[in-house]
């Protein structure tokens, strides 16, 4: 008895054509991801379901610890095997969860395993996943082709070198991918010695001498050109809420000097030293017709104990209940009275202020670049069916599904491809729902041409960058 | 192929027996809408489909801007026709969006208009609708007698002559037209000019004179009498959020006079003014028996670029995430500690608040008037189907369903009352699937009285102001 | 015609299955309610169904204001007949309100009566319950034993006498009755007078003095070793949100030295005493393996002239909006670096921060107990069909499911034993609609003991206290 059938999650005839008719063989745009370059430039060849599988997956690590498996097995010390061993035993525990729907994705399409996997399925599995994991289609480039994935845009950190995306671009291989401009570290200027650290890394990466906010902000300029170079066309701002208190440039030379100093930050300093960056970048983004993403919401590291021993991303972050409007309304406001506002997709990461995400991008929206303002897909904890129908359904209600970018994985894993699968089909049953009950018109041409537009086409318009081979 | 069919949004049986059999044919009680009664007054004739449809119509506005459609063809110079166009080409795109319903209703009901509205169809239906228009059934009192509308209330300045309501209410047209006092401007002490000005008027309109907080007072229930001889029943508010931190007396009158006198007023003083004036408007509404309105929520005028160069009012206000809690539950608090709260309608923007209002409501109801507290009907941004849903389950859920006072259009535009239409049929629908799911009772004669009650009893019978010629 | 059939909520076969397989005859473990434990000591025998359905409950007073009904026949000195029937006339009005739902159920499990109540069966059913109610059955003791209900948790004050819970337990009834530490009243230091005479009867209780911070906490130490010895398990905790400023040991000294000796203690004092207590809390849960209880979000008594006349707990309660995020990270981060977190239930009573919670609890998983952190059943305004499923959702897709202790009835009356049944059918409904639409597997044995484990087998073992004589 198979679980993932073809009409997984499809329940009405209108959804299994638009489906198969329209979303499933089109190409993937990852335009936003965590995937090691690296990996692609070496081509990776993974050694078992582990390596591809668990390795910094802390969606994982959360579902056995919750399970109560020791955290030897989840980032511990125990063998690749021990480890998926006892992830085996969890699946059977994560019934309703996504992972349950993931896992069993992936197992299908990676490796075309149909069994459902428990304790006593496991090795069988290990030993089936192994043996296949040594085929080039396995590999990290393979897997790209395998899956049309034509774009691939990972996250970097200003200061990172941009060598691995020029030679993969360079490399004739169907991907491009591209680097996404992660100025975080310039703004945590509240921590004195790692700020500075950093702002010495970007003075050897750009070339440029960092002795004033004028060389700062020519630094960063710098790099943000040569992000561009390479063909990058998205920068990405993980926060908290916006920041919006507005300095002058006066008052934000003096701060940076303060803090270049060595001095200690905190508060309204931080506060206005932020939002001073934050408009730069976003006249960064506006000068070049790029596109700023802002992942808006989370509550990192709470746990003191596993921080302490693990340090960050192992899944101990959370959905914060952070104020969004005021400060989100003024940044945005103020790059628009600027005439600076760039391209944006905002992602919200607690699903009771989609509706307001959904408003606040319409306020934004202007004539020339049709859904310039974006409401991102769902992110993270919401990158799941009943959180994915919300953010579809507060986008279609409060503006315009058919402008959609669409989906992206996020994740830091080469197995994670089938999202873009998930995603299409929870789409096209929506769509399908919809016919079924008479509220969009049963026309498969007009609705074939929006899941198009959402699963590929919009996405290649909306970010212009380059393509690589795969083309719908 | 009729894409809105007689069974449109009904999905069983028992939702098709009380659509049509109880709730179609009832008359509209609009008692909230910003409808302009010059317009009622003078009978209207509309030259074409732009003037009586786009004309003001800040959701196709934003519509037609992530579409990225130029603001020349939302608020500026284009021609009529020209709007109508650059609208008709964004139709097709907002599938999903409740435009895409509101529109197709709105060309059926008004016009008799089966076709689905695009670029295609553009040309034909413009014509149709302009020959159409010419007749006195669209006429703005044609409309009226049409959807069977007994009571318009409209939204009115305290300083905003009357004669026209009176006029109309004198001119035996079917349809009776009251006033809404909301004395949003009473409260916007923070700009003294304005302010100023403001009070100035209120002394003209009210022949008191306003050289002290007595003075105001009076001038202030002056107005509210003169509302009340006219007919009207209610009063409302547009705030972000409750005001409830009572000053004394003489601490409001020292406010009142620093700002009378010019002074700048903000913080706490204006917190403290703002609570005196709405513990006192409290205190009208209850002496007279009347309703009070709270619209809390939005954020307003977001896009600073836009502000400039148009003002309020047009798109660019979204949903807040003020804390609502606390405030308002010590003004309510306060008013009935006090013996002076008077039935209240509460209004919510931000669904993530809905819970909180649902149980708000519950906290202040009380014996004599059944559904004192009512938690209004699906606002703005949320009078959809997604979100009216959400409304009335909150409400059924945490109070009493069959108590609402039901469905207002809130809208500036003759061409909306078929929105009563798609609320009935939303109800009809929920309580036909409670009925298939075996949830509540299968009875037919339960089942029409709540749903003609939300339509039309409650209503007709908690407001307590005189009916037109239109009765159920 | 039955309302409440066997499938009643029960809309596939495999949720029939489910429920009459697995679900319907499982014991009950109802690990929280406010049931008065010398109801059970002296096995009350009601005198009619006011009694034992009306009295304290501020549901269905909340509904009978709402419905416009005269306080007199609420909380005040009408008859109880004269109530039953201003009640049984409110019912109708309920339509779609848990209250509809979970009365017919009632008066079928206790009663076998079918009929719909309203005015007119009234009558009827008044004189039936009368005299049903005379039979052991239905007396305090009947009624456990009749819904097979293994384990009680009371909540009580540590200044509460045991006497009575260690009396039933060795009467040899079927039901072990088991107290539940709340120390609400020893975090209230800025009522000085309220407390201090508080911390008097913690003298007296525990036979510890209490004239300095460490006395106190000896004092509540000892509490927390009685409600241990008479075998309580778990501690509650009501709060509008978690405090987690915390105070060295000199500090929180001081400040239980100014309030202990009458001083006014208020803003920060108050957070950082009451964190101080909260932190000690943890350590005696922590110490003992006890359940931490934490009920958030609640904004209480907010009818200033319903709480004059008659005081708290009279349904003048509502949800609130206190941000949650970062208080609730801190304290449990704190709890978890100093090695003390205990097993938690962590109730939310605002539905928008459902997934903030849901995603909080996952922070601190941790090897060894499975579903160590929990987030709590639906709560309060939350107990009833669409809020139910919401927590299951969010729990399902942030956490596991599988790992729920599941359902609780957290109220004042013996009649709330078929809220268990609502729960059980809910469960059983959701996954069998899971199934239906292929996102789970169809496969009985692995739901089957799903719904085992959280309607019964789960909190058998989570807890750890000593069962009745009713097993699975």
């Amino acid at each position: 008895m198979t679980f993932i059938t073809d009409d997984f999650l499809l329940h009405s005839e209108m959804a299994r054509k638009l489906y198969h008719g329209y979303a499933r063989d089109l190409p993937i745009i990852d335009y936003h991801c965590h995937l090691p370059h690296a990996d692609v430039a070496k081509n990776r060849v993974f050694q078992n379901i582990t390596e591809i599988w668990l390795e910094g997956d802390h969606y994982k690590w959360r579902a056995m610890r919750a399970n109560g498996v020791d955290e030897r097995f989840c980032t511990g010390d125990a063998s690749p095997k021990e480890k998926f061993m006892a992830f085996a035993a969890t699946v059977p525990k994560t019934l309703r969860n996504p992972l349950y729907h993931w896992c069993h994705l992936e197992l299908k399409r990676y490796f075309g395993i149909d069994k459902l996997l428990d304790a006593s399925t496991a090795e069988e599995i290990w030993a089936e996943t192994e043996a296949q994991l040594a085929s080039p289609e396995l590999s990290a480039q393979g897997i790209l082709e395998k899956f049309k994935v034509t774009v691939v845009c990972t996250t970097d950190d200003p200061v990172d070198p941009l060598d691995t995306h020029a030679a993969i671009n360079a490399s004739g291989i169907g991907t491009r991918v591209y680097p996404t401009f992660r100025p975080d570290k310039a703004l945590a200027v509240e921590n004195a010695l790692a700020w500075n650290n950093w702002v010495n890394k970007l003075e050897s990466a750009s070339g440029v001498k960092c002795a004033n906010l004028e060389g700062f902000l020519n630094a960063l300029r710098a790099r943000h050109d040569a992000f561009h170079a390479v063909g990058g066309r998205l920068s990405d701002h993980g926060l908290e809420r916006a920041y919006a208190t507005f300095p002058s440039d006066e008052e934000a030379a003096a701060i940076f000097d303060h803090a270049r100093a060595g001095g200690h930050i905190e508060g309204m300093e931080k506060e206005l030293f932020a939002s001073y960056l934050m408009h730069f970048f976003g006249r960064l983004d506006h000068e070049k017709g790029w596109t700023k993403q802002m992942h808006l919401g989370a509550m990192r590291n709470n746990n003191e104990a596993l921080f302490r021993q693990l340090g960050p991303d192992i899944g101990c972050d959370s959905i914060g209940d952070f104020p969004q409007g005021v400060p989100l309304s003024r940044y945005l406001g103020r790059l628009a009275g600027d005439g600076i506002l760039p391209k944006t997709v905002l992602y919200n990461l607690n699903p009771a202020d989609n509706y307001l995400f959904g408003t606040m991008v319409g306020n934004f929206q202007e004539g020339g670049v049709a859904g310039k303002m974006q409401f991102g897909s769902g992110w993270w904890f919401l990158d799941q069916k009943e959180a994915m129908i919300w953010q579809m359904n507060a986008l279609s209600n409060l503006g315009l599904l058919s402008r959609f970018v669409g989906m992206l994985t996020d994740s830091r894993s080469f197995m994670s491809y089938c999202r873009h699968e998930y995603f299409r089909r929870i789409l096209c049953n929506l769509l399908g729902e919809d016919v079924e009950r008479g509220e969009v018109p049963n026309n498969e041409k007009l609705l074939g041409q929006l899941v198009t537009d959402v699963c590929y086409g919009n996405a290649a318009e909306y970010f212009g960058f380059e393509l690589g081979k795969y083309r719908a």
